[in-house]
C-alpha cells in the first residue's frame, strides 16, 4: 500500500517513519518552491507538483495524470499543512481519496470559514467580524483585538495585534482582504486536544496538551495538561466528535483551545498532525503520526492510552542535532533541515515521574536553548 | 553522523528506523550474494562487499577504501549478525571504530570459542566436546547429546540431535569438521536477556525474555517472563555484566538462558540485537534498536524500563502484511521481504493488562497463523 502525501517538511518526514515499520510505501509532493527535499530524502519518491495554468486556475489534466503515475499510483493522499492548493487536490481526488477530505481541508483553510463551521456546530469560539475596518472593529469588540489574515497566518506571522486607536489606523493603511479581526479573550491558557477518526469512524482521544507559546511561535507542550478537570476533557472531547463526524473526517485533527474559567472556546482547527501532539511519540502507546497513517490507510487505530507525563521543547533555529540533551527518559527528534532563524529543526521528548521534574526539564532546556541560540 | 552496518536484512532495516530520526545516517554492506535489498532500500546507501583474493583470504586495500568512501565515510560500523567476514571488519577497522569490537565479535561467532569464554568468567554453560566423535561425545556425555556447527547454526540449522546409537553413526558418517557436540541439558525453559553498553560503559538491562520455539525457530516471547525470581533476573544481569565488561563490549548483546530449578546456564551469546529483544519496541521506553544505535554512536543510553506485559509474535512465511491483526494494543512490523516458507518476514508486538490476556493474544495469533499459512 502506497500514501501519497502533499510536503516534504517534517511532519510528512514523521508520518513516513511512522508507517514504513508497518510496510507501507510513502510519495511526497513537493508543492512549494521554496521547501527543501531534506526532511523525506530517502524516504520514498518526491514529485515537484505540476506548474498550474494561470488563465483558468487549473491544472493541465496530463500532467495530473503524469504525476499520479510518478508517485506510484498511490492508494490514497493526504497533507502535511492545511495551506495546500485546494485545486491541486481535486484534480489528485480523480485517482485516490484524499484523506481527510477535500471539503474538510478548505473547511479548516480559511477562518473565515472555520468560524462559521464552529457557529454551526455551536462550538464556542471568539467574536469576529470578516474583512471589517479595524476602526469599526474595535467600536464593535472594544481593544485590544487581532487581526488575522483568513489563509496566511501561522507561527504569529500575518497576525496584528490592535491596542490603540493609532494600531488600528495603521492596520487599516495595509489595506488588506481576507482577513478577519477577533475580540481579544482574557483567557487562563492555551491547551489542544489531538484526535484521530478511522475510516470507519471509530475515534480515539489523545489527553489535553498545555501549550506555552513564545512571540506566537510554540515553545513547549505538556501533557496531561496540568488542573483541567475532568467536565473539561469531556467537553473537548466533545467539541471534537461533533467536528469529526460533521466532516466525515479521516485522519488526526487538531483543535486548539483557549481556557477560560469553567469553560472552552476553539482557538483555531489543524486537518493534521500538529506541533502539539509531537509528544505523543514517547508519551503514548501509539504516536499521532501512526494514528494518522492508520486512519488514512483503512487500518483501525492504535490505543492513545498515556505511559508517562510527557513533555515536547521544539527546537528552533540549533545548528546542529543536540545530542548531549539525550537522557536516559528524553528522545531527540530531528528533521534533517538546514537550520536558519526561527525555523523548527528538531524537537525532544521527554518523560518524568511528576510535575515538578517536568517542568524542571522544561526550564533546563530553555536555559541551555537561550544560552546557545 | 553516519553509521555503516554488514548486513541488508530486517534488523539493519530496524536499527536504521530507530537511528533516523535521531538525524542519523545509514549505509549498509551487502556481504552476501544471496541477499535481497529490500529490507534497506530506501534507508541509506547499499553497498556490495568487495570480492576477496583468494589465495591471501584478503581484501584489497583499494577496494577496501573505495568501499569506506562509497558508503559515505562511516563514523563507525556495526553488523547485524555474528556470521561476518572477520577479515572484512579488520580491514575496515582502519577507517573506523567497529562495534562491538572485532574480538567481541570473533568471540561469539565460534561456539568453541564462545564456550571457552564463558567457562573462564565461570559463567555456567552445558557440558561440551569439540570435533570429537559422536560415539565418544555420547559415551562421555551419555543419550542424548546436542552436535552443532561452530559457525553455521541459527533457526536450528546445522544442528543435530544424538538419541541414540545409530543417530551417533550416521553423524559420524557426515565426517564434519568445526563443530560441538553438548551434553542434554533437561531445562524448565528458555529464557533470554538483552543489554546494551555504552562507549562510557554504562550499562542497562531489559526485563529477561520467555522464547517459545517450534522447530529450532523463535515463534513467540513474553516479557518479563513469569515466574522468575529477583535473584534470577540478578544473576543473569551479573552474568551479562561479566561478558560486557571482559569483552569492553558496546552495542547491544543478547543471551541465550536455559532455566535449570533455579540456576541459569548460557545457551548462547548473540553480539547484536536479538529476534527475542523485538518486544521492546512497543513494550520498553526505549527499544534494543535505539540503544544499539545510541550506543554505538557514542550517546547515553536511553531507559530500559517496562511500560507493560508484551508479547512478540513471528510471522514466518506471510505473503501479505496482516493488517488485520492489528487491534488497539498490537503493531505490525514488516520487513518488505518477499516471503518464502520458514522465512521471517514480519513480527507482531502486543501488549496486555495481564498474562491471560496476553497468552489469549498468543493463542489467537498461532491459531491465525497455521490456518493461512
Amino acid at each position: 500500500m502506497r500514501i501519497a502525501i502533499v510536503g516534504c517538511g517534517q511532519l510528512s518526514r514523521m508520518m513516513a517513519l511512522a508507517g514504513i515499520p508497518l510496510g507501507l510505501e510513502f510519495s511526497f509532493i513537493r508543492d512549494d518552491e521554496t521547501q527543501t527535499r531534506d526532511c523525506v530524502q530517502g524516504l520514498g519518491i518526491i514529485e515537484n507538483a505540476p506548474a498550474k495554468i494561470t488563465e483558468t486556475n487549473s491544472y493541465p489534466a496530463e500532467a495530473i495524470a503524469n504525476l499520479y503515475q510518478a508517485l506510484g499510483e498511490p492508494d490514497c493522499i493526504s497533507v502535511e499543512k492545511e495551506q495546500v492548493d485546494i485545486t491541486l487536490l481535486q484534480a489528485l481526488a480523480i485517482f485516490c481519496p484524499i484523506y481527510p477530505s477535500v471539503d474538510a481541508i478548505k473547511a479548516c483553510q480559511h477562518r473565515g470559514a472555520e468560524k462559521q463551521l464552529l457557529t454551526s456546530l455551536a462550538i464556542p469560539t471568539s467574536p469576529y467580524l470578516y474583512n471589517c475596518s479595524a476602526k469599526e472593529a474595535v467600536e464593535r469588540l472594544g481593544y485590544p483585538v487581532m487581526a488575522k489574515s483568513c489563509t496566511e497566518g501561522y507561527d504569529g506571522k500575518n497576525q496584528w495585534v490592535i491596542k490603540n486607536a493609532d494600531d488600528a489606523i495603521q492596520f487599516d493603511t495595509l489595506q488588506l482582504t481576507d482577513y478577519i479581526i477577533e475580540g481579544f479573550i482574557e483567557f487562563d491558557k492555551e491547551i489542544s486536544l489531538v484526535s484521530a477518526r478511522s475510516q470507519k469512524g471509530q475515534i480515539a482521544h489523545y489527553s489535553l496538551t498545555d501549550n506555552h507559546h513564545e512571540k506566537g511561535m510554540l515553545i513547549h507542550s505538556i501533557s496531561p495538561a496540568v488542573n483541567i478537570s475532568d467536565a473539561l476533557q469531556a467537553q473537548a472531547q466533545r467539541y471534537m466528535e461533533s467536528l469529526l463526524n460533521e466532516l466525515d473526517y479521516v485522519g488526526i485533527l487538531a483543535i486548539e483551545f483557549f481556557v477560560v474559567g469553567d469553560s472552552l472556546m476553539v482557538n483555531e482547527l489543524a486537518p493534521r498532525v500538529h506541533n502539539s501532539g509531537h509528544w505523543t511519540q514517547l508519551g503514548s502507546i501509539t504516536c499521532q503520526f501512526e494514528n494518522h497513517v492508520r486512519a488514512i490507510a483503512g487500518l483501525s487505530l492504535g490505543s492513545t492510552k498515556q505511559i508517562s507525563k510527557t513533555g515536547m521543547f521544539n527546537l528552533i533555529g540549533t545548528e546542529r542535532p543536540p545530542f548531549e540533551a539525550l537522557t536516559e527518559n528524553s528522545k531527540l527528534y530531528w528533521y534533517n533541515k538546514t537550520s536558519k532563524a526561527k525555523r523548527k529543526v528538531g524537537h525532544i521528548n521527554f518523560i518524568a515521574a511528576n510535575q515538578a521534574l517536568l517542568e524542571q526539564q522544561i526550564t533546563q532546556l530553555k536555559m541551555r536553548w537561550k544560552a546557545n541560540n
